[in-house]
Order: structure tokens, then sequence, then C-alpha cells
């Protein structure tokens, strides 16, 4: 997508760590042009495929979920990130490993919001190493559902979970593809 | 706003504490068509008074802010929370304390996105007791911008912190106001 591509180049900034600080207009402070222009292209991405249910976790991946249901018309769930296992049987859950925060913490969604009749968006900000993404899937798996597929702000390509992802077969849309990051060149896949 | 009281009638639930649960519209599941009409009720409740930015704290403000922001076309902010202060003076930031999990923390958002040129909207899902509506209240005067008001989506009135701001001159304009939920009724303010 070209326009997040232009934004990316014009004002995003690479720190060590293969880190990309977008603080300036995906988090922190929002773009809410570019926002809705996201929401338009996953809808145009996934029309016809009959989605059901968006999926994110909480907190980043909620603004360009929101604008892709709205521009889809069909509801979005929040999974939430818990440092406790719940073990009264009325959600599904699975464990995430955060390399940002070198931490492992539940994921956990109510049962009465997801179940085998649906079929599943997975909307999030950021794919890199892929831990929340696997994540959600595991989510749907486990309420029977179908992943219709993903759609990604910015994908890290030179991570890999991606690639992987797909070559599984699971249906992955990123908005912008960064192939490459070295010396804080960023460079885009073709 | 009629479509929300309708909704909270419908599928909202009291439960004890006076908590009322809207985990099937608000947060958990949003409904997204109700979240673009709230969106565009918050743009034209403020409609002409020169909004500059929206600031919301993360996470259950997000999705409300995004869609007043895309309704308005201006950016959104988030205010983040932080268990540990920062002190390298990149940012603004207060104590705000949680009475849902009865701990204190630092709500931060930085300098480079707020500055005192700003008129600011600040809008949250819930305002009960107030604190951290006033603590995005300090934010916005520790930057020196101007508060142009507040979007809610639910008032619980009786906590009274609402009234009491308006009291101070500060506008508030929520989508719900209940004025009661004893014995599980709601009553909404007329």
């Amino acid at each position: 997508m070209r326009q997040l591509e232009e934004k990316i180049l014009a004002e995003g900034t690479v720190l060590p760590g293969d880190i990309l600080k977008v603080g300036s207009f995906l988090n922190q402070r929002i773009d809410t042009r570019l926002l809705k222009a996201m929401g338009v292209e996953i809808a145009r991405l996934y029309e016809g495929c009959g989605v059901t249910k968006i999926m994110t976790i909480e907190a980043s991946g909620i603004a360009i979920a929101c604008a892709a249901g709205m521009e889809m018309g069909v509801p979005v769930l929040f999974a939430k990130k818990h440092r406790t296992s719940n073990v009264d049987g009325s959600v599904y859950q699975t464990i995430v490993h955060s390399f940002t925060h070198n931490e492992d913490y539940n994921v956990v969604i109510s049962r009465d919001y997801l179940d085998a009749s649906d079929h599943v968006l997975l909307v999030d900000d950021f794919l890199a190493r892929g831990q929340a993404l696997e994540g959600m899937i595991e989510l749907v798996h486990l309420a029977g559902a179908q992943l219709t597929g993903v759609a990604i702000a910015i994908e890290k390509c030179f991570n890999g979970a991606g690639d992987a992802l797909r070559r599984k077969g699971v249906r992955i849309e990123s908005l912008a593809m960064i192939e490459s990051m070295t010396d804080g060149e960023i460079v885009f896949r073709s």
C-alpha cells in the first residue's frame, strides 16, 4: 500500500535492534486519514471472503482492527493479555511469548464471542517473529472456527514468520512489507 | 444517544459493585456499526469547535477515540500506562489511581505529539470516578494546550465525577448517562 510505505519512509525511524519507530502515525499518535485508508484496503482485500469476525490482541492492533471492522461491517474481538491463567473454562486461552518484554503471557478470549460458525480475519499492526499471530491462530483453532486470513499493517519480512505461515497455507496480506532495514535504510519487498 | 441506550438495556449486565458489563458490544467484542455511529455523534457534538487532536488512555478508549478521529479528520493520541516513572523529560506524565485494580500508575504522553497550539478533545469509554479523565486533563494542562471538551460513551452519573467537572466548567458530552442501576435496573438521566 503505497500511502503507508511513503509514510514509513517519511516518518519512520530505524532504531538499534531492528526496531521501527512509527509513533508519529501508527501508535502513540494515529494518523486517522491513513488509518481509514488502511481499513478500506483491508476490506477490499478480503471482500467476498465471508469474514464474520475480526480478531486482534489488545492494545496496539485495536485501531486498525476497528478501522477494518467498520468498513467491513463485522464485529471486532479483542483477545486480552493476562499475567495469570484463567481456569474457569469460560475462555479460550493460549500462551504467547513477548520478545519485546521477554516474558510469557496468557492470551484469552471469551467463549461467548467466538464459535465454530465463525470465519475469522486476524488483524495486527506489526508482524515480526509471529508470536502474537500464532497465539491468535491457536485461539481460532480452539474455538473450532475457520481462519479466513490475516491482515497486517507492517510486516518485517526479514524475521521470516510471515513467509513461514504462508508456506503453511495461511493467507497473509501485509500493507507494507519491509525486506530489510540494514543501516537504517528501509527496503520494501517489490 | 438512543441507539447506545437501547444496546445497554438489551445487552448490558449489572454486576455487584456497580459494575456494568458491556463486553458484548463495547469491549471484548465491539459492535462496529454502533462504534461508527458513536464516532459520528461525537463529531456532530464537537463540530466547529476547532479540535486539533483527540486524546485517550490505552486500551479501552482506543476504539471510540479512533472512530471519532476518523469522522473529525484529526489525529488521535494514546496516553500510555506505565508502572515506572519516566524521568528523561521527553514526556508529560501524571499519576492516576485505578479503583478497579487498586493501584497507582503513571500516564505519559510524548512531548513530540502535544503542544500549546493544540485544542484537545478527550475521549474514553467510561466515566465513573473520573481518575483517568483527571489524569488526561492534567496532561493537557502540562502541555499548555487548550481543553475543548470531553466525550464519553457511558457515564455513571451516580459516581458524581462528571457533574463535579461540569461545575468547574469542563464540557462533558456523554452518549449514555446512567443515573442509577440499583438492583440491576438501569435508569438513564432524562
